[in-house]
């Protein structure tokens, strides 16, 4: 059995935009001052014209770019795997696909839309993106991005990160970007992704060739995520599956679960499931309401779900899932019951990932961990079932540089927060 | 144009064996007591019947055992690709091709003869397997290795690396292996290769039920590797190449040179290149004489370049470069002239590696690294000639658990230990 299926040569030459086929039109975003809905010049500080463009518009498809495939290509198209040991090990007789982001330069799948992001600002003649970073996975991959279109980054880090886990900033100093630690102007306070993301605002706004870059949670940085989906599905026909029963992918801010999940969405046969940590329980435990994306108030208000935007999640290891908000798209399907949530404590969510790398040989990101244990457990629920389920996931990204969170759970020193 | 060129379907069904292709027949190693060529049952308290056959025989193709096809196929075929935009950025017309194997679950290409080696062992009734480890990469691969056959797994690590560099020890206790600092009787020791590769030999010989592993330099370790240079032939040829002009590898025991390289040993027209650090010069300035392959002698002697078995180089960042001597079969290429070897400084090594990690998006291991200084200088010559050469080179491991090494570099810390 072959277990590599890259599909023959191309990857999608266009995104999928899942506005169209929402049970119900998202509502607009609200400026955070007037409190009445965003218009595109409210943004043009922040955004160039074509990716503001993308945030509003209702198009089922937009085309890629050559330059930005270009890019992509260095990658992509990233493989579909059969995880047929995991099967095997459960007993399960469903059959299991896994879509690796994990190779991508960052190791993850965040530069599908950093790459997009930087072409377009370059494009409109900037010079230079600034973002936040809590423990770096964003931030580098807009490092690497920038570094292909000749642009600056400014990454402020959050300064805790900053000063003991230094790996991810140099990975982002190898390519070339500035890793400033947040907040700037109080060198004794360890910083929060509030005050990195205020910061990193600040730095835009203050000058005419700067424009401010965000990894998650718009509708443009959904959307050029779609890219894994849409590759998925090419991939699962060419392994002879008609189409997935059930795709699974863990939810922060909702970019990989909406990259994987959104070309799935007119498909009314196919379930949705995004996975959250029972420590910031957004989706399973959140109330649908307008909210700041920030904890400072300065971005506009959001139609999604919150904790609130201030909330300080514990800080567990799954960093990349500790945000009090989820995109809006990703929140009207969950509300209109197109999309289920689970939300799982993390020692559930390291056992699970401890046995997929005996088994699989792959040691995840703790992000995509809380995919593989909704994965086992849809597994084998099928196996008290006996249905022959096709199951996909979206494998967002290795944990290379995530082992000490592996080393507190097999040394016993991670403590469930809650549940 | 596409980038992934993943051949179809399967990996090769049987290894190349280079013996027989040699220029002249390869000495018998020696017997550290008697100075008689070694026989079998010399090296029966070791390793099971199968590999020992492996190390001896001139049959030019040894069948892959189908249980490790069913391992390898979690990572193999892994992908050749055209590093365009290296050319690009060089302005060389050489055409550059990489085989990746950094997509491996260890990060590298060491679990190629782990996963062989923890197959035959299981098949001989052997419960448990031993083997020392520097920063922590061949143990790695071994730890994974015999999860996959219900094999227990001892690592003696090097107690500096168990306590200064933590992060490869939670990766083998993520996949069951125990890990013990080495020297196991003097707490205090920061140990060596030497003090590892003596506790874990001693903890093999003690118990019936446990053989000892090795990672390199031997016949049958760089057997195993040959999948890499012939997934690599059928690739170029389904990228519409020919041959290779020159295939690069970096050389430390010699396991990923061989690998890509003794395929195409029997083409006389490809040019063969070890690349290695000017700190630990083994092929450039070593002599070719009889030595041991451990600091203690408790090996056979073996007839290779050498440094001489009392030589210990500096502590540069390329640990999989520090071995005092190199693989006999890669050895009788050099002393032949059928293979080349340049040596580099650590300094030139990373310039070129944040050169590539910038263009081609991939953070090398500093291993890789050195394969990458050597090529660059290749395309750079072709520039010159007007050459239409075809480079290969094996892209052996990722940096991700490198990173101090960048880091020591982009901040001016990182020191020429000569040259």
């Amino acid at each position: 059995m072959t277990r590599w299926m890259v599909s023959p040569g191309e990857i999608p030459s266009a995104w999928f935009n899942v506005v169209p086929y929402l049970p119900a039109p998202p509502a607009s975003p609200l400026h955070p001052a007037t409190h009445q809905p965003v218009e595109p010049d409210d943004l043009a500080p922040l955004f160039p014209a074509a990716l503001i463009e993308q945030e509003m518009t209702r198009a089922p498809w937009i085309e890629v770019p050559g330059e930005v495939l270009d890019i992509l290509r260095l990658w992509r198209p990233t493989p579909l795997v059969r995880a047929s040991r995991l099967e095997q090990a459960l007993g399960t007789p469903a059959r299991i696909y896994f879509k690796d982001e994990s190779g991508s330069p960052a190791g993850s799948h965040k530069p599908n839309t950093a790459v997009a992001q930087a072409f377009y600002n370059a494009r409109a003649g900037l010079r230079r993106l600034t973002t936040e970073t809590g423990a770096g996975q964003w931030g580098t991959a807009l490092a690497f991005a920038c570094a292909q279109f000749g642009l600056e980054c400014e990454v402020y880090m959050v300064r805790a990160s900053f000063e003991h886990k230094p790996y991810r900033r140099v990975i982002m100093e190898t390519w070339g970007g500035s890793v400033v630690p947040s907040p700037v102007d109080q060198p004794d306070h360890p910083g929060s992704l509030g005050t990195a993301i205020s910061d990193a605002v600040r730095a835009a706004l203050g000058r005419g060739d700067t424009h401010y870059s965000l990894g998650s949670v718009l509708n443009h940085v959904l959307l050029h995520q779609t890219v894994i989906g849409l590759e998925a599905r090419e991939q699962l026909a060419l392994a002879g599956e008609r189409l997935p029963d059930v795709v699974i992918a863990p939810c922060g801010g909702g970019s990989n679960l909406g990259g994987i999940a959104f070309p799935f969405v007119p498909e009314a046969g196919v379930r949705l499931i995004a996975v959250e940590p029972l420590s910031c329980p957004t989706l399973t435990q959140g109330r649908f309401d307008y909210d700041f994306g920030d904890s400072a108030g300065l971005t506009p208000l959001l139609p999604m779900y919150t904790l609130g935007h201030d909330f300080v999640p514990p800080s567990i290891h799954a960093g990349g899932l500790r945000y009090h908000g989820v995109s809006p798209l990703i929140s009207s399907l969950v509300r209109d019951g197109r999309m289920e949530a689970v939300a799982y404590p993390q020692g559930k969510v390291f056992e699970a990932a401890v046995h997929f790398a005996r088994l699989e040989g792959k040691v995840a990101a703790p992000e995509a961990a809380h995919a593989i244990r909704a994965v086992i457990d849809e597994a084998l629920a099928a196996k008290e079932t006996g249905e022959e389920k096709v199951i996909l996931f979206n494998y967002c990204g290795h944990g290379f540089l995530d082992l000490s969170a592996y080393d507190d759970y097999l040394h016993g020193r991670l403590h469930d927060e809650q549940g």
